[in-house]
């Protein structure tokens, strides 16, 4: 395995040690137990909000933690979930008396351990409420996942649920928003090849050197179907009618639009796939409001990208706007 | 060749196109001939700021047109420079009436283009003046290159440049700042996997499964050695020994440090660098001031990163600091 490591035992403690060191002016980082929370704690009486999950989806989620999205991060190993120990931790640690919003993507081992953290919260007296993020239109019911698997789109709900509580919603009043927001989002990926996941040293998946999938989950998971590899039109439109079709998307809707990189993806490609997604928009009467292009939920190494629409209203508008301080995602103050 | 393209001739037209499309806020694309401007233009009266040269490299350069930093990018085919003619187009179009410095990565290519850019531009009435950054240290005269590469520490010469124009200093002025900063700034990196260039279809370099290339250039030219792959620290130890001798870097110094990644390296594997460069330069006495880890001057997906180093005196860090709104870098205001 020919990887930048020292021990891969020690992959996500060493690179979570890192991005402390790399960013004190941001975060904070706990090791035992594993948690990154912000450099400057928010205002009291802010509702709180933590994601987590399993690592090597970097940014996601320790690069939206700061100012204007959230409070807490919890990695777990590589692909996989962190117990309920530190996900607790993490929401006692950032609770300012006003509750916290725990928000998981749907993932079996995610779902189960975020409850039992809720639950170990709640014996504390702390008030904790959970949104679920399934924006993949992919598959229903694949690997690791009863239902839809959560992916890209949870950046979406990071940062606009991040910004209510910023406004000072109450707990409420932020799960309200962080729903909606799920709600109204859809991804769906592509994948041209696998990562290796350092603790195996084994590719996540197979592909034959002319094949694509389509549909591909964050970990490797099958995605729906396996074809030749073909023009970068085609393929977003692959991806782009299934997305559009399910909400469905109108004309006459704005959005917010994310090609978001795999990890292993040339930033050129993500830019072609762009040039795409604009024109067919267009074509539909969408317009897009906002745009991301970049490496915002990878997998780490692997190369293609995926493609979130998230349907907005004005207030989604205005608070996606509103301004943010993290490591991956900065503007507006 | 799988890769997300529609034709392998026009990538970087559609790639530009879709980053112009994409960021209508910040920049503004030229196809014909092909260059990005900044979408406000600056105050009448600011020296502007040209650089450019082969794509494959984003963000370099497009990434850093905006508020504080660069006034154009022309970008060439990919691993080519572009010609003179688009380089005085974009010179000529941002010219306020102050002059122009071209920030120029030293390769043979894009300092003759340059050259006869500035002699274009020149016969126009517009003053240009040149800075040539030539910061990788791992060898000296090499394929395409008389004299030591341009690399990633082109980064920190175009956003102080940048801020020093914005401030409101002169041609002669500018360029002084520049040439400080690229005096200033050290280089170096190592590859483990090389990049497919799209109009050929074949691997920039090849390197055997358990083997890594320390000094590699950023369009896979050799570098110093290749070597069995070693734990990360001991390979940052190789990039970071050279870097530090060379200016020299001494205790009592204090840096701005980029960990950059060559496009196709996981986020979590810079960060392990990180936390090395971290502690080797704490040992040494080095404060490291400022940070940027991730990918900003990449070979497509090639896997792999560099290390560069700036020596700051207080005024470069304040310069550092003043704002810059760029679709790749962006802070304070």
């Amino acid at each position: 395995m020919k990887k930048l490591l020292n021990d891969p035992r020690s992959v996500v403690q060493e690179a979570v040690a890192g991005f402390g060191a790399a960013h004190p002016g941001v975060v904070t980082v706990s090791q035992d137990p594993l948690f990154i929370t912000r450099a400057e704690p928010p205002r009291t009486g802010k509702v709180a909000l933590v994601s987590g999950g399993g690592s090597g989806h970097e940014p996601l989620h320790g690069g939206f933690v700061g100012y204007g999205m959230l409070d807490a991060a919890v990695p777990g190993p590589v692909f996989t979930s962190p117990t309920p120990d530190p996900i607790a931790a993490a929401t006692q640690a950032v609770d300012q008396g006003a509750g916290v919003l725990h928000i998981v993507k749907n993932y079996t081992g995610d779902v189960l351990n975020f409850e039992t953290a809720a639950d170990l919260a709640d014996a504390e007296g702390i008030a904790v409420r959970s949104v679920l993020v399934s924006d993949d239109v992919a598959v229903r019911d694949s690997l690791y996942t009863a239902g839809r698997r959560g992916v890209a789109g949870t950046v979406f709900v990071e940062k606009i649920a991040g910004a209510a509580a910023e406004r000072g919603d109450d707990l409420d009043g932020v799960a309200a928003i962080a729903t909606r927001v799920a709600e109204r989002t859809r991804s769906m990926g592509v994948a041209l090849r696998p990562c290796i996941v350092p603790h195996s040293g084994e590719p996540s998946f197979e592909l034959d050197d002319d094949e694509v999938e389509i549909g591909i989950g964050i970990h490797g998971e099958p995605g729906r179907e396996r074809i030749g590899i073909e023009p970068a039109d085609r393929i977003i439109d692959r991806l782009l009618g299934p997305i559009l079709d399910d909400l469905p998307f109108e004309s006459g809707d704005r959005v917010v639009a994310l090609v978001n990189g795999m990890g292993g993806t040339p930033s050129m490609e993500l830019y072609i796939a762009y040039r795409r997604v604009a024109d067919v928009l267009a074509g539909r009467g969408i317009e897009v409001a906002r745009t991301l292009v970049g490496d915002y939920v990878t997998s780490l190494e692997m190369q293609g990208l995926s493609l979130s629409l998230l349907q907005l209203d004005d207030e989604l508008l205005e608070l996606w706007d509103a301004p943010v301080q993290t490591v991956a995602l900065r503007w507006g103050r």
